[in-house]
C-alpha cells in the first residue's frame, strides 16, 4: 500500500457510534468522495466500500475497557474501498482513514473483483442489444415468450484461454410470459460469454443435451423450437392453481414485549451480549460475544460459500461460483417482510451500501431479530415422588436470507439459554437446470421436468470462528472416543475413554463421527474448579462429504478449503476469507486457508481461529422442483466444562400461567382433558 | 403355543373401534380375566397385557378396503398377556382371542420379563426392611438424610454366577432432606443385588472410587461419612435460588382452531392420514401412513433403546439397560401437562394399562398432538423482477416424554407439508453418577460435582421403519456419490455421479457421510413418469459412533443391533424388537436383528423392513449437571422421486394478513420499520 496525497482536508471525525458499527451513509460517501477527489481526472467505478475493522491489538483493549465501564479512545475509523479505473481497467484497493481523511492504496494485480449490481445491470442492457446474442436467440425458434438471462460468475479450468468474468445462462419464460414465470423449467442450450470491458459477446458455447450413453454428443439444431415438449413448472400461486385450504392461522405473540434489548448494534438477551455488524462480503457478523460477562467469541462469521456442479461437460463444468466472494452475502441479502419471512415480534436491522458512483443507499431489513420457542430445554421427573420439573427453551434468532441467482439461503444465528450458539442454514430456491433430450436420463442429475436436468452439485460453507474463551490465548483439541482393550482394568470388555490431542500447529483435520470426534476450544490457563480440566467450548463438525473434484483439478486449487472439515490458523488481521479475498476467476493463487496454514504457525495457547467447512451434496429430487423445500443444517458451539453447572438452571419453570396453552378445537377433539 | 381350555364362554366380541386401536380397559380386564379364570388355583402376577396386532396378511386387505370405502369384516381381536405363576415362578405368554375367548399359551423358558411397577414397588418396600440393607447403610455414616434407592435392571457379563434381575443403586438426599432433592449429587458406594423371589439381598457390592492411576483400588471405609465434601446439586427452583427474571411470555395461539382432525385414533392433517397406536413396550406407534391417498409406511415405531456405560469397574460394568425391553417406552411415559410440556393448541391421547392384578388403569395424556411453526419451508426471489415468494412451514407433532430412572427422553414424530416424516429425540434428565475420591479425575467420565463422577456412556436407539411405498413390495438401495475419474468424459476433473446398490439379501450396512450415503426405499414396479426412476423415500442415517464394547464381550452379544447403523430384514409378523423380545438379563440368545438377518432372506421387491440404529456417545460436560439441557437428534424420511414435483407447492403463501407478526417492543427498538 502506498500513501495517497490528500486532495481535501478532513478535520472532523466521521460520525459513528462504535468502532464495530458498519459504515454510515455519511461515512460511505465520504470514503468514496476521498477516493474520487484524490483522482480528479480519472473515471472511477466503485465496486465496494465497507468498514475496515480495527486491528485486534487495538480493539481488544478497547472492548475490554468498554465492558469494564472505563472507556478508552476509539481506534481509527477506516473504510476499505475497491474500485475500477475505467480508463486503464485497473482495480485498486484503498484504505481511507475517516478520522484524518488520509488514503493508502494499492493496485490489485492478478485478481478480479466480485460482480456488482450496477455492472450486471449495465451488461444486461448491452447484451439484449448485441447482434451475436440476437442471432443466437433467433436460432432457438422459441415461441413468443421473453428470454431470461442469468448472470454467471464463470469459474476457471486449466485450459480456457483467458479470464472471463461474466457469462449469461439463457432461459425463457413459460407460455404465460408472466414476468415471474419460472424460467428454470425452460433452460436453453447456449451460454453467452460476455466481455465486460469491450461490451460485446466473447463467445457462444452450446451445452451438451445428451443423456446416459450419449452425454457428450452434440446434436445440430433441428429447426424446431428447442423447448418443444418442455412443460411449465410454476411456483407462483397465480400461475399454479389454488392453494390447499385447510391450514388455520398460527400466531406467536409476546403481550409483554420481547426479552431482548437493543442499543444501536449492541444486543443483550438472557446473559448474552454481543454486537451485530454487517458488510457487503460477509453479511451479518457477530462481535465480542460474552455470556454473563465472560468472553466467549471475538468474532463469528460466514466466510465463504462455494457451489461446484458435477456435470463435467463444457461449458457447464465452469459452474463453480463462490457466492460470498463472487457476489457477496451482504449484497445478496433480501429485504425481509414482516409476517412473511418472520413470525412473531420482530426487530429489523438495515444496512447502508454504495453504488458504482459512490452514492449510499439503504438495504432495508437485512437482518431480523426475534425470540422463538424451541420446545423443552430440560425436564426431569423424580421417580420417588413423581414430581416433574420442566423448562422450555427460548432462542434468540438473527436471520438473514439471500438470493444468489437461482438459489436462496436462509442463515440464522441462534443463541440459547444454556450457553450454546448455533448457525442454522437452510438451502431453498430453485435448482440450476440445463436442457436434456426428451426421454433421456443422465448420470449428472435428475430429470425434474420434461427435458430439464436438475444438475447434481455441492454447496460448501465455511464458518469462521474466532474464539476468545476467557481471553485470546486458546488451544484447539481433537477429541476422539476410543475403546479400552481387554485387560485387568477392562475385565468385561465394556470400557472406553476420551483420547484428546491438542493441535499444536496450524493445519486441517476431518470430522469422524464413527469416533465421536469433537473439536474443543480450550483456555488451558483457566481450570474449571470442579472438573479440574481447562474451560472450553466444543464444535461437533458436520461430517459431510467433501469435494468430489479431482485433487489436481483447477477447481480444487481454487477452493482448497473444501477438502477438509476443520482448519486451525493463528490469528492475523484481515484473514477472513476461506478461499481468499479475490475469488472471481481465481486460479489457485488467491490465498485462503491452504496458504494460511502453510505458515505452520504455533497454535498452542495463542490467538487461534477455527474454521469449519460443511457441505450439502445435492442430488436433486423431483420434490426439489420447481422450488425446493428447505434442506437444513445446524452447526453448534456449546460450552464444555466452561461453567460450573448447567447454565440454564435458573431459567424459570414452564407453567401454564406463563405459557397459556389451550386445548385444540377440532373435529374429533374432546373439549376436556 | 398350546391351546388352553376355556373356563368361561365368551360370545360377545369385545368393544373396540378399529383393529389397530390399543386395548380398551374392558378388553384389558377381559383378557387378564380369561387368563386367571383358566388357572383358578394359581396365583398369577400379570406382567403386561397389550394388543397383539393382526397378521399383516389380514390387516393390509382390511386397511386397503377401509381406505377405499368398502370395508371388510375386521380381523380377530387378540391380546398378548405375560404373567408369572407365583408358585412355580414360571413366566407364561398367552394369546387371548377376545372375540371367542380362546387362549393359547406358552411357558417362556430361558428368558426374563421386563420390570414392572408393582414388582419394583413391592421390592422397594421389602428392601427398606431388609437387615443386610440396613447394616450396609449404617456403615456409610450418613448425616440425617433419607437414602434413595434407584431400581436397576442389571446387565449381564460372561462370569457372573446367576441372572440377577434387580439391583438397587444407592443415593441420599441433600442436606435439605427435601423429597425432591437431587439424589444424584450424592451417589453412595454400595450396590444391592436383590432376589425378587426370595425377597432378600443376594449380595452387596461396593463401587470402586479411585481416579486416574488408582481407578481399581478399593479403599476401606474410614468411619467418616461417605458423602463428606459432596455438595448439593439441586435443579428444583425452591432449592436453588431465584430464577432469572428477564424472560417475557411467548404465546402460540390458533384463533380459528387447529388444522388437524381426529376420529378416534385416526389423524388427518395436510394430506397425511394415519392411525396412532400405543403399547407398553413401544409407546406410540404410527400405522397405515398415507399421503394424499398413497401408501407410504405400514408401521413406524421406536424398537429399542440401549444405554451401556463405559466404566469397566465391577459392578457398574453391568449398567447396560434396555430401556424399552427392560422397562417399556409406553410404561415409562409421562402424563403431559398443558402449558408445561406442550405450548399452543393441544390434543392429548391417553392410554390404558393393567396392574399386576390384571386391573386396568388409565395413563393420562401420554401423547400430545399439536401444530408448530417451523420457519420457512421454501422461498425464492426472482431476480429479474425482485418478487419474493415465501411459504412458511407447519409441522404436526406427536410428542411423548418418558422417564427411565435418572434419564428423561422426549420423542416427537413430526409430519411436514412436503411429504417428510421426522423422528426427533431429545435426551435430558440427570446423569447417572457414582462416587469418586475428592480431588481425583477419571478416564471414565467427568467430575460434575465434588466427589461425583458423571460416567461416560452411549445411548443407542433403534427405529423400525416398515415401509409400504405404493404397496408392500419394496427394495432398499444403498446410494453413494462417487467422483468420476479423469478421462475424455471428465476433461476438467469436476464430474461425479450416484452409485446405487440394491440390498438383495437381509443384512446390515453402515452410514458413510463422507460418501453422502443415503438409503432409499423404492417400489421398483412404480416408475416416476418424469424422472423415469422408481418411486421412493430416502433415509439419511445419522452417522453416530457405534458400540465401543469389545466384539466378543457379553454386552455386545446382548445388543448386536448397536454394531451397525442400518439393518434390512424381510417382514415377519411379530418381529418388532431390535434386541429381541426378552432383553432383561439376556445372554446373547434373545434373538433380535442379528438373528433375523441370519436367515439371509431375499429383500428385493418384497415386504422389507428398514431398521436404523443411531447413538449418542455421551461424554458428560459439567453443563449437563445437575440436569441436562436437551441433546437433540433428528432422523428424517423424505420423498425421493415419489411425487412429480415439490408436494408443498400448494401450501398458501406466507402473508402478514395470515401471520399477524408485530414489531418488537423493547428498549432500543424503534417503533417503526
Amino acid at each position: 500500500m502506498k500513501d495517497v496525497p490528500h486532495a481535501q482536508a478532513y478535520t472532523v471525525p466521521a460520525v459513528h457510534a462504535h468502532p464495530l458499527d458498519p459504515l454510515s451513509p455519511v461515512e460511505l460517501e465520504r470514503a468514496c468522495g476521498i477516493v474520487k477527489a484524490n483522482r480528479p481526472t480519472q473515471r472511477l467505478f466503485i465496486k465496494s466500500c465497507q468498514l475496515r475493522e480495527p486491528p485486534k491489538a487495538e480493539l481488544v483493549p478497547y472492548l475490554n475497557a468498554e465492558r469494564a465501564g472505563t472507556p478508552l479512545p476509539p481506534p481509527a475509523r477506516q473504510a476499505d474501498v475497491l474500485f475500477f479505473d475505467l480508463a486503464d481497467r485497473s482495480l485498486t484497493e484503498s484504505i481511507i482513514n475517516l478520522d484524518t481523511g488520509s488514503e493508502t492504496s494499492e493496485v490489485v494485480e492478478g485478481h478480479h473483483a466480485a460482480h456488482s449490481k450496477d455492472e450486471i445491470m449495465e451488461a444486461r442492457e448491452q447484451l439484449f442489444k448485441d447482434p451475436t446474442f440476437l442471432e443466437t436467440v433467433a436460432k432457438l425458434n422459441l415461441p413468443p415468450v421473453d428470454v431470461v438471462v442469468a448472470p454467471w460468475p464463470v469459474g476457471a479450468d486449466n485450459t480456457s484461454p483467458q479470464p472471463r468474468r461474466i457469462a449469461w445462462i439463457l432461459y425463457c419464460r413459460g407460455p404465460s410470459n408472466h414476468p415471474d414465470s419460472n424460467q428454470y423449467a425452460f433452460p436453453l442450450p447456449p451460454v453467452i460469454f460476455w466481455n465486460v470491458w469491450d461490451k460485446r459477446v466473447d463467445s457462444v458455447e452450446w451445452c451438451y443435451t445428451g443423456g446416459e450413453g450419449d452425454a457428450m454428443v452434440h446434436k445440430p439444431l433441428t429447426g424446431k423450437s428447442v423447448i418443444e415438449g418442455m412443460q411449465p413448472g410454476e411456483y407462483l400461486p397465480e400461475l399454479n392453481g389454488l392453494p390447499r385450504r385447510e391450514l388455520k392461522p398460527l400466531h406467536v405473540t409476546q403481550p409483554q414485549g420481547v426479552s431482548f434489548s437493543v442499543n444501536g448494534n449492541l444486543l443483550e438477551w438472557q446473559k448474552w451480549r454481543f454486537r451485530i455488524g454487517f458488510n457487503a462480503r460477509e453479511g451479518p457478523v457477530l462481535h465480542d460475544v460474552t455470556y454473563d460477562g465472560r468472553r466467549v467469541f471475538y468474532r463469528l462469521s460466514l466466510s465463504e460459500m462455494h457451489v461446484p456442479y458435477g456435470d463435467p461437460r463444457p461449458p457447464l463444468h465452469l459452474k463453480q461460483v463462490f457466492d460470498f466472494g463472487d457476489v457477496g452475502l451482504g449484497r445478496a441479502a433480501n429485504s425481509l417482510e414482516n409476517g412473511c419471512d418472520c413470525l412473531g415480534s420482530m426487530r429489523y436491522f438495515s444496512w447502508a451500501d454504495v453504488n458504482s458512483a459512490g452514492r449510499a443507499f439503504t438495504a432495508k431489513n437485512v437482518v431480523c431479530c426475534h425470540e422463538q420457542d424451541n420446545g423443552i430445554l430440560w425436564k426431569h421427573t423424580n421417580s420417588p415422588t413423581g414430581r416433574a420439573t420442566v423448562v422450555r427453551q427460548r432462542l434468540l434468532v438473527l436471520q438473514t436470507i439471500i438470493t444468489v441467482g437461482n438459489y436462496d439461503y436462509i442463515f440464522a444465528w441462534q443463541f440459547d439459554q444454556a450457553g450454546g450458539i448455533h448457525l442454522e442454514t437452510r438451502a431453498t430456491g430453485i435448482l440450476s437446470t440445463s436442457p436434456i433430450d426428451m426421454g433421456k436420463t443422465s448420470p449428472y442429475g435428475t430429470v425434474v421436468s420434461p427435458g430439464v436436468l436438475g444438475t447434481s452439485h455441492q454447496h460448501f460453507i465455511s464458518v469462521r470462528i474466532d474464539p476468545s474463551i476467557d481471553g485470546d490465548a486458546n488451544t484447539i483439541t481433537q477429541d476422539d472416543v476410543v475403546a479400552d482393550p481387554w485387560g485387568p482394568e477392562n475385565p468385561h470388555g465394556v470400557g472406553f475413554r476420551v483420547s484428546s490431542t491438542p493441535i499444536a500447529q496450524s493445519g486441517w483435520a476431518d470430522a469422524a463421527p464413527d469416533q465421536n470426534r469433537v473439536f474443543k476450544i480450550q483456555n488451558r490457563s483457566v481450570i474449571n474448579p470442579i472438573t479440574m480440566t481447562p474451560v472450553g467450548y466444543k464444535l461437533v463438525p458436520l461430517p459431510s462429504q467433501m469435494r468430489l473434484s479431482q485433487p489436481d483439478a483447477m477447481i480444487t486449487s481454487r477452493a482448497p478449503f473444501t477438502q477438509h472439515h476443520v482448519w486451525v490458523t493463528s490469528y492475523k488481521d484481515g484473514e477472513l476469507y476461506a478461499a481468499g479475498k479475490y475469488t472471481n476467476q481465481s486460479n489457485g493463487k488467491a490465498g485462503g486457508l491452504e496458504t494460511m496454514v502453510a505458515r505452520k504457525d504455533n497454535t498452542l495457547d495463542t490467538d487461534v481461529v477455527l474454521w469449519h467447512t460443511f457441505a450439502l451434496t445435492h442430488i436433486p429430487r423431483i420434490e426439489d422442483f420447481p422450488v425446493m423445500p428447505v434442506e437444513t443444517h445446524t452447526v453448534s458451539l456449546k460450552p464444555n466444562n466452561f461453567f460450573t453447572s448447567n447454565p440454564a438452571l435458573d431459567v424459570p419453570l414452564s407453567t401454564q400461567a406463563f405459557n397459556k396453552s389451550t386445548l385444540a378445537e377440532c373435529s374429533g377433539c374432546p373439549a376436556k382433558l
